[in-house]
């Protein structure tokens, strides 16, 4: 008798599913009632009401006033319950630590950066910089509130196990920093990288309130996106996908810090981008900032002026940019393509125009008519937000509510 | 109040899944029982008995004989009314339409051929050539008992308008394909294109037997690819994704047939290859055919003599077919990539092997660890299999189970 898949959906699923709309719902809207729900959802009165039920129960909500509605029986405003803890959100990258602090409710309550040095990348230096951050950040706000953290780190992370696999700019493989991170924490702690993170925040507070078919795309000094389907984050098997900064954009082509030729992020990662710009503009001015900031920043400088450096450096990045991105969109096939992190905000429309312009002429007819080109619509660090939205899913899930609405990595079927 | 998109999964989905798991655990088994299916599925005795019930009381399947459990009640082994009709796939090219005909246990039956002259690609013309084959087996078949045709169209198609969008070749914009079949064939009909049919069939009959996360590869004069995740076939959200072939491995690089340049297709479609071979062996033996099959033939032949020239082209194919398949497995992370139709079936190991070694090598370090490349295992013709199957999930849905195993192409949501 032939193997056949074990099937992961359930009814669980499901009610997952269908807890993620409501709680998005109250996300987005002012103390909504369950039948402002049911309509904002499209699922019926009697799932939403279960579903509220279930939330009210663990303490995650509380009703907000009662409103008469007119003859009838009166109608309970919710919203999250603001004293039941709080959640963090932790954006390691390979300079700084910075973690954010949030309520239930995922609003901002406070910040706590932290300069890493970049050339000390021993896991053990690495590890006790993030816990003295996060320290800071539970001695101000009492440890015993704090429901979850959420940590991401740079690179290829496995979320289950609780390992960062592959850290290339660290020479990390296979460091266990969950455990090393809850030795030193009293805490629940949700590991994962900013790829994710930045989708699972877009499909809560950006673009995802309007629709689930979305790729968010980071820019900065290193390139990925994050793929989600019918408001699923898609993970791939070893939580891998979106790794479309190392994909090939021309084969052969420049050299990339990964070690292979050609990737998208030798084009349009910031070194890569001031690469071309030196190749094309020996020892300019531009150039001369120590850091890939101050460089984005001289070019929107001298884009606000009409300088035709930087009209020429936009002009390639749209160029590269737009095409890199087409191939998502032949493959995908999205809604919505959301540019996200520092390197694309500096440019905003300059860069988002001639982009969305290459990328039209580069895909398929039915799949450029379907696709939208915009920044995103998150405030503030979407790495932090995301990685607290994470948090709050683990959270669910440890109270007995299955509350993953990003697909988990799953075991290896062969 | 901002609006949030509505949710398509409802409970009726998860049956549909399950019913799936059922379906595939029905074919892949030879007249499993209920406990087989419990056990082969990871699915609750009870939940197989309720599909099981279902299927039995609209007569897809009957029991094909009991046996004594040894005391405890008797088992039923289960297999599909081979009387309870027929369903056909029907293969749509170019230069042919191929209708296969299969009973409800999609056993193939027969087979209809039918050359279209590839000058004629009015859409009158092409219907009438459709028709003709198709009413052929219909008139052998007796019409009554054929519960759904399944037709694949080339290019981009919405099967839920029923509509060919965009057939490059033929010069085709909108054609109204299945309003056209209905009006001269009195049998329900699907559309959809070979990408979806070809990933349908693995799914059900192929590699889909042992993952849910796989990615079909078509090569042949065209090239694309069919993506499933979970055991889902990804459609986008116009039915285009999978059109990888026209996404980019060298920017700048080859004309390719869609008007743009550097496409995958226009490296290792078979044209490409031949242009290939041309400009680095001008007049050479192999290009004396007047087909792409010959050409590929003769790269056959000379393999197996161990001649220099095919093994240049061979390991030409295998570098820029890795390079390209890598772009998939960097934003995908699937589990497997199969590769199916002719061209890859004409070359086998030969190809194979080079092939894996540079998509090993193009791809991050955790993806390239969790995929392998293999051959198809469906036999027969994967389109007309997959195209039949999808006719079956109509038929069922018609029944008033909801059959889609795929996703659905939704309404425009922005």
């Amino acid at each position: 008798m032939n193997r056949v898949d074990r099937i992961k959906r359930t009814s669980r699923d499901i009610r997952n599913t269908n807890r993620f709309a409501v709680l998005r719902g109250i996300y987005s809207a002012a103390s909504p009632t369950r039948q402002d729900l049911a309509s904002m959802t499209g699922l019926s009165f009697a799932t939403v009401s279960n579903i509220v039920t279930e939330l009210l129960r663990v303490g995650v909500l509380v009703e907000a006033s009662r409103e008469d509605s007119g003859g009838g029986r009166p109608r309970a405003r919710l919203k999250f319950d603001p004293a039941r803890g709080l959640l963090l959100g932790v954006d390691v990258a390979e300079t700084y630590v910075r973690v954010d602090v949030f309520d239930l409710a995922l609003s901002h309550l406070a910040r706590y950066d932290h300069d890493i040095t970049d050339r000390k990348s021993d896991p053990k230096y690495v590890i006790g910089e993030i816990v003295r951050c996060v320290q800071e950040a539970l001695d101000d706000y009492r440890e015993g509130r704090v429901l979850g953290v959420g940590v991401s780190m740079p690179g290829q992370v496995e979320p289950d196990a609780g390992v960062s696999v592959f850290a290339p700019n660290w020479g990390w493989s296979d460091e266990p920093v969950q455990a090393m991170l809850r030795q030193e924490l009293n805490v629940p702690i949700h590991l994962d990288n900013p790829l994710k993170a930045t989708t699972v925040a877009e499909l809560w507070f950006g673009h995802g309130r309007e629709t689930g078919d979305l790729i968010t795309v980071n820019l900065g000094t290193g390139v990925g996106a994050g793929i989600a389907i019918d408001g699923q984050l898609i993970r791939g098997v070893t939580n891998n996908a979106g790794e479309w900064g190392h994909s090939t954009l021309i084969m052969d082509g420049r050299p990339c810090r990964c070690g292979r030729r050609g990737c998208v992020e030798a084009y349009i990662g910031v070194p890569g981008l001031m690469a071309l710009f030196g190749e094309q503009y020996p020892g300019h001015a531009y150039l001369a900032g120590d850091t890939q900031l101050e460089f984005m920043q001289a070019i929107k400088h001298g884009m606000t002026n009409g300088e035709a450096e930087a009209q020429w450096l936009v002009g390639q990045f749209a160029r590269y940019l737009g095409a890199a991105l087409a191939n998502l969109v032949n493959i995908i096939n999205p809604r919505r393509i959301v540019l996200s992190s520092w390197a694309a905000m500096e440019l905003g429309d300059w860069l988002l125009v001639p982009t969305r312009e290459r990328l039209i002429s580069e895909s398929i007819s039915g799949s450029a008519a379907a696709v939208d080109v915009v920044l995103t619509s998150v405030r503030g660090n979407p790495v932090a937000l995301g990685m607290a939205t994470l948090a709050l899913e683990n959270f669910l899930e440890q109270l007995g509510l299955p509350g993953r609405a990003s697909r988990p990595v799953r075991a290896m079927s062969a």
